[in-house]
């Protein structure tokens, strides 16, 4: 759904607040119109018929509105480029979105077929199915569509396309030389993109990259973002006896691999969720000019923690965008024994602990790293 | 395997180190051909048929030695009962042994069929099949036998079993007002047990109880362990965001449950494994002669870190044997979000330690987890 919004958004960009509302409806009915055929395609990232039954109806569709289309092949599913270039000197923008998504466990939609996108009105905390001839009359702006990838990511795509028939039924000439390249396993970590983008360095060269895929703000106000977190991830694994021990028999004398994993984690960050090793956030420094743009943005603290359902917030940050220029240490996963029904009564011979690193433009990925096993050497562990 | 021994030892006890040798071979012979058709009877806890059939096997072996036999029922799979009294004014000895299984996975056996013994003798690092007919000549103690339940807990039956026989052989008169329970659901809990021993006090009643069931001790020389350590539970879930949070956009803001547990866990023990809540070891208080006692038992330090593959111990005890004096604190289990392969980059909605606590004679199990629950209050937290 959180998508959806972010049609308004270009519509709103491209031709400014004072376009007739009804034009923009009118646009709206056709896009999602062409949303529903696209959606009804299948894309699951792991069925490569999937993925080039996709690529057919991108390239006709983005021939229809004047691009030179172009598959790009890749040692995974292949990708699809599309340029609209009136004026080679111009500046260009790079418009990155995906088609492909999850694969789908139909018994968790509560609808015939997940490829079929519903229309649905809100009625009371859940949505409530509403016919598609209701379209023809008056768009209700807060109608959500329900449907594979309806989100994320294909209706960006169908967004970008419809914005791109408003400004030419407006005669609004593009200023920029448009580029896009659109991922077919974004929902399985992209793999073949870093090497994709390398052999084809000349073809996506631009001067400013838009990823049109991420959260809606809470506000539903459009949304931009400037720049990403990056990741990186360690895997760290403590060691018991090297196999599971009764705990009767050697509890209290077999080490035991999670309090040593618990005493490991607990000292790199402290209570506040701040990392405690040191030189972790040296090189970030957010002056007055930028703390002024981040505490503009207009987050609403208490829907953000009613959301989360969460009282206080780590404090690596004083508020929320601040916490986002930082990078973090983020304990992603946990694995010792067996826990809930399972639980057996050992001392387990390992505890498992995945991190991922978020990283800002200041933080250098391997120095982190480094910084953290140079921590964990320090406990008196051997790090292979 | 670890029961084989035991065989000996109950033997040697009976009869006497000078006992000749040969009778005692004699009468392995006969306990393992009985051991082979009783673990051919399957015992897997979950199928109720099973445990029938093998208590239509105890009922005639045991009576055939002069006992009196009653089956108990319970809530749960009925458990076995004989008694052997000639004077009922002497002291009476309660066994405890159990005959149920668990499950098999046949594709776990290099063997055809967990439930037919085969006979082996050690070959390099591994074990070499040999043929039953040199059971004929003379008996190798270092043989072993592979089969379900052919050390837990049938083994430590047909020994008990044979070992009356031989008493009788050499007309030994039993001391003893002798009772047998032969549980039917160990391997699940012996979730009906404590129920039915309330209801059967009388039949029951011993002036001692003796297990036949745990490890052999790393010499392979006989063990008697005076007194076990008890267990309780306890189950530690910290909670972060409601659902998973993606980690880009909530890392560094989203409270993460696993350092939250890692914190909390750490607070309950010190590097070293000692329990460092206030109080959790008091009233245990190991005099001199007791330590004494516990030093000699011939305990091979170098035996135990090798087997365990541990550099160093815990160190609530000054000793192995010191340390199973006290209580345990123990994580069996953790567990959060996704490790390995199925990783995922987010902020998990919680984290999971499941905690048993060994018990020993000195310390109340409800005690204990009360001074563990008042500690995890005292961090802050709110208690369900």
């Amino acid at each position: 759904m959180k998508k959806y919004f972010t049609l308004f958004f270009i519509l709103s960009l491209s031709l400014g607040f004072a376009q007739k509302r009804a034009q923009i409806d009118d646009q709206i009915k056709i896009g999602i119109e062409e949303l529903r055929e696209f959606v009804l395609i299948p894309n699951d990232a792991l069925i490569l018929d999937n993925i080039d039954k996709n690529i057919e109806w991108l390239s006709e569709n983005f021939k229809n509105r004047g691009f030179q289309t172009k598959i790009i092949k890749t040692e995974g599913a292949p990708l699809f480029f599309a340029e609209l270039s009136k004026n080679k000197s111009a500046p260009s923008l790079l418009f990155y979105m995906h088609f492909d998504g999850q694969s789908v466990d139909p018994s968790k939609w509560n609808q015939k077929n997940p490829y079929i996108i519903e229309l649905k009105e809100k009625s009371g905390l859940g949505w409530k199915k509403i016919e598609w001839s209701q379209l023809k009359e008056e768009v209700d702006h807060e109608w959500r569509l329900f449907g594979r990838s309806t989100s994320d990511d294909k209706g960006p795509i169908v967004m970008f396309l419809n914005a791109i028939n408003l400004l030419n039924k407006n005669n609004k000439e593009i200023q920029f030389n448009i580029k896009v390249i659109l991922d077919s396993e974004e929902e399985k970590s992209s793999k073949p993109l870093p090497k994709a983008v390398e052999e084809n360095r000349e073809l996506l060269m631009a001067d400013f990259l838009i990823i049109n895929d991420g959260p809606v703000h809470h506000s539903n106000k459009p949304t931009l973002v400037f720049g990403c977190r990056g990741i990186t991830t360690l895997s760290i694994t403590t060691f018991g006896p090297i196999k599971p021990q009764h705990s009767g028999h050697y509890g209290n004398y077999a080490p035991n691999p999670g309090f040593r994993l618990a005493h490991l984690l607990s000292s790199m960050k402290d209570e506040n969720g701040k990392v405690i090793i040191e030189g972790y956030y040296n090189g970030i420094d957010i002056d007055e000019a930028t703390n002024k743009i981040l505490r503009s943005v207009p987050d609403d603290i208490t829907t953000i923690h009613n959301n989360l359902a969460i009282k206080n917030p780590e404090l690596v940050g004083n508020y929320y965008q601040e916490a986002l220029q930082y990078p973090s240490l983020n304990i992603r996963g946990l694995s010792s024994g067996w826990t809930g029904e399972k639980a057996r009564t050992i001392v387990p011979d390992r505890a498992v602990a995945e991190i991922d690193i978020r990283l800002v433009m200041e933080s250098d990925g391997n120095r982190l790293k480094k910084l953290v096993k140079d921590h964990i050497a320090k406990q008196g562990y051997f790090i292979t």
